[in-house]
């Protein structure tokens, strides 16, 4: 088990029946935990070339700007629909059922900046993909997707084909 | 004019006709605007004595978590209602047209700990006083409610009033 992995609280049926939903509150909550969990990802991206942490509201602002902050870096968040107040442009991705969309300003990224995506978790990667399209209209160059939880039972890593993967927790299942 | 002021970058009629959106997008993607206004928050509450850091969502979270993490102290996410997977109180508050709910863990706040509040705005002050009576109501103490920006012309203060209330740039107006 991760040193990481011990913070985290494993909440049967949340969302819904028989998903087991992992809580990283669990993580922030304790100085020491945030402490680890941000300096474990950090050391994944350590030796990657970047400009710009992109977070995925809500969860990825909680771990992109500490480290987007404690590396000098720029953060950019990516928001659902009608929440950036701004010029956007959007991407939509399917949910179980129908779909959303999320947006990013678009002189978020320039182009030719290199950008690092963080988010709590990976499951299907669909909302990831939608953020890779959503960087790569605006000129931008996604050198590592980032999170602190991984639902290898899901998939992801398939569907970010041809992406740098990084995730400091994996678990088996869904 | 304060050296953040410079980054943050003034919608007209954003949400609606008539009021002047503060958008902080444009501080946290510039390196040394997100480097300045962190800086500048703790700077704020540097003599304080306290334990954790509760951010509001969303862009609370993307103050909150730098700061706790830079500062070393615990930080405790305030979510929309429906957001938060374990047990959980609500407070509601007031909207233009009628109200919302917030919720806090109910294990996030421990008896007897010192809280700062964080989050990008105080306006009408009516979501920070929700957030502080759910941290009263799990044993916490409020310590601070910290801002970015402040509009003083919606007397979120004095809503406040009896807490220290402290925010890095200041708008005379709504």
């Amino acid at each position: 088990m991760s040193t990481v992995e011990k913070y985290i609280r494993s909440i049967p049926d949340f969302p819904e029946q028989g998903i087991i939903f992992r809580d990283i509150t669990t993580v922030t909550q304790d100085p020491e935990g945030l402490q680890l969990a941000i300096k474990s990802m950090e050391d994944k991206i350590k030796d990657k070339d970047f400009d710009v942490i992109v977070g995925l509201e809500a969860r990825g602002f909680m771990f992109g700007t500490p480290i987007a902050f404690d590396m000098k870096k720029a953060f950019v968040p990516i928001r659902k629909k009608g929440k950036l107040p701004w010029k956007t442009i959007s991407e939509s991705y399917d949910l179980e059922y129908g779909s959303a969309e999320i947006e990013i300003h678009t002189d978020a990224i320039k182009e030719g900046q290199k950008v690092v995506i963080v988010d709590d978790l990976i499951a299907t990667g669909g909302t990831v993909k939608a953020a890779i399209n959503l960087i790569e209209r605006l000129g931008g160059e996604v050198v590592s997707c980032l999170f602190l939880t991984e639902l290898a039972g899901l998939n992801g890593r398939k569907a970010l084909e041809g992406y740098n993967v990084e995730s400091v927790v994996v678990y088996e299942g869904k």
